[in-house]
C-alpha cells in the first residue's frame, strides 16, 4: 500500500498493530478520523495514554481499578471467603452483569498455554496459593473457559491447593438456557446428564 | 457494560465511537493495549494526534499530502492536462497501484447524497469546475462508484463544464477480469455487449 503521507502512513500502521485490525480497517479508521473534529481525536489519544500509564491492577484480585485496592474487594457487604478464580477481566464483568455471585473475584490474567508460551509463572497463581494457605478462604470456584488450557489451569491450582481443606466447585457445564437439544454437542450433553440436578432446585431459578 | 475503572471506561468510549467498533470489540482492543509495552499505546496515540494535527491537504487535488502540493501534483513527469475525478483519498491510491494512469486526480472528499445531508457544496467540485475554465484540461475521466449518488455526482460536474470543450470519459463497467458471465448481474452484462470494445484492443492488455 503507498500513501501519499508519512504521517497517514504512520498512523495507519500503529492502528494495524492492534488484533483483527489490518491494514485496509486502519486506513478506513483513521481517513474517518480526519473527517471528524480534531478534539475527537485528541480525546481518544487522551484517553488512550492515560489509561495505559495509570490504570493499576488491584492488590489483592488483580482486576483493573484505579485505586490500590478494587470497588469489589474494598466492598464490606461481598463474602470474601469465596473466591471465583476467572481468567480475564471480562469475565469479572461478565459475571457481575449476572448479580447471581457476592463473593470476590482472583483473575489469572490468562491460561496456562505452552503453545503460546504462557507458563504458570506469568500468571497470578501464586497471589492465590498464598490467599488460600493464609486460611481466609472457603470456597474455591473455578470459571475457566471449558478448553484443553482452561482445564489444565483449573488442575494445576487445584493440586496446590488440594490438602487446604477447602471447597472447591467449576461452574456447571450444560445446555444453554434456550437451546434445542438436537443442537448440542455429544460432551456438552452428556455432562448435562451426568450433572443432572433435582428438579424442585431447577425450578426455583 | 459496568467497569471497574473510569480510565478504562472512558478509553473504551471514546474508541468505540470509531465506525464499526461496538463496546465490546473497544474493550478487547484497549485490553490487548494493556498487555502489550506502554512505548506501543503511546506510539499509536501519538501518530493519531500528529496526523490529525498536522496533515494537509494538497491545495491543487485535495489529496492528503504533507506538504502543500502533493507528490502526484507536484511530479513534472505527469501529464496534466488529462484528470481523473475519485471520491476518496483510497481511489487515488488503489488507481495509482494499478500504475496505469499517468495523469492527475482530483478528490472530491465523497459524493452528493441529499440522504445523509452531503450536497454539492461540501464537496470539492468548484475547484474542479474551475480548472477546467481555466483551460489547462484536455479531459476528465469520471471515476466515481456506480451507484446512484456516483452517477449524480458526475452529472452535476458535467452540467457545469460541458461547454468547456473537453473530452469527458468515465470508467468502464463491464465484468470483472475472472469472473464467470452466468453470475454477472443483467444490468452489468448488458452495458458490457452496449460499449463492447475491439477484440484487437483486448488483447493487447
Amino acid at each position: 500500500m503507498e500513501f501519499s503521507s508519512k504521517l497517514l502512513e504512520r498512523a495507519v500502521n500503529e492502528m494495524s498493530q492492534l488484533p483483527g485490525i489490518g491494514k485496509r480497517t486502519a486506513l478506513r479508521l483513521v481517513l474517518y478520523m480526519l473527517r471528524q473534529p480534531k478534539e475527537q481525536t485528541l480525546a481518544l489519544s487522551e484517553a488512550l495514554q492515560s489509561m495505559r500509564n495509570e490504570v493499576k491492577f488491584c492488590k489483592s484480585c488483580h482486576n483493573i481499578s484505579d485505586v490500590e485496592l478494587c470497588e469489589i474487594c474494598s466492598n464490606p457487604k461481598r463474602n470474601e471467603t469465596i473466591i471465583c478464580v476467572v481468567e480475564d477481566v471480562r469475565d469479572v464483568m461478565a459475571i457481575e452483569n449476572t448479580s447471581s455471585f457476592r463473593g470476590l473475584y482472583h483473575v489469572l490474567g490468562g491460561k496456562i498455554s505452552p503453545m503460546d508460551g504462557i507458563g504458570p509463572h506469568d500468571l497470578n497463581i501464586e497471589s492465590l496459593v498464598h490467599k488460600v494457605k493464609a486460611g481466609h478462604v472457603s470456597e474455591l470456584i473455578f470459571a475457566l473457559s471449558s478448553t484443553m488450557e482452561g482445564d489444565t489451569t483449573n488442575f494445576y491450582i487445584y493440586k496446590q491447593i488440594k490438602d487446604c481443606n477447602i471447597t472447591t466447585s467449576t461452574i456447571a457445564r450444560g445446555i444453554s438456557v434456550g437451546d434445542e437439544l438436537e443442537y448440542a454437542d455429544e460432551i456438552t450433553l452428556g455432562r448435562s446428564i451426568t450433572n443432572r440436578i433435582p428438579f424442585e432446585s431447577s425450578i426455583k431459578l
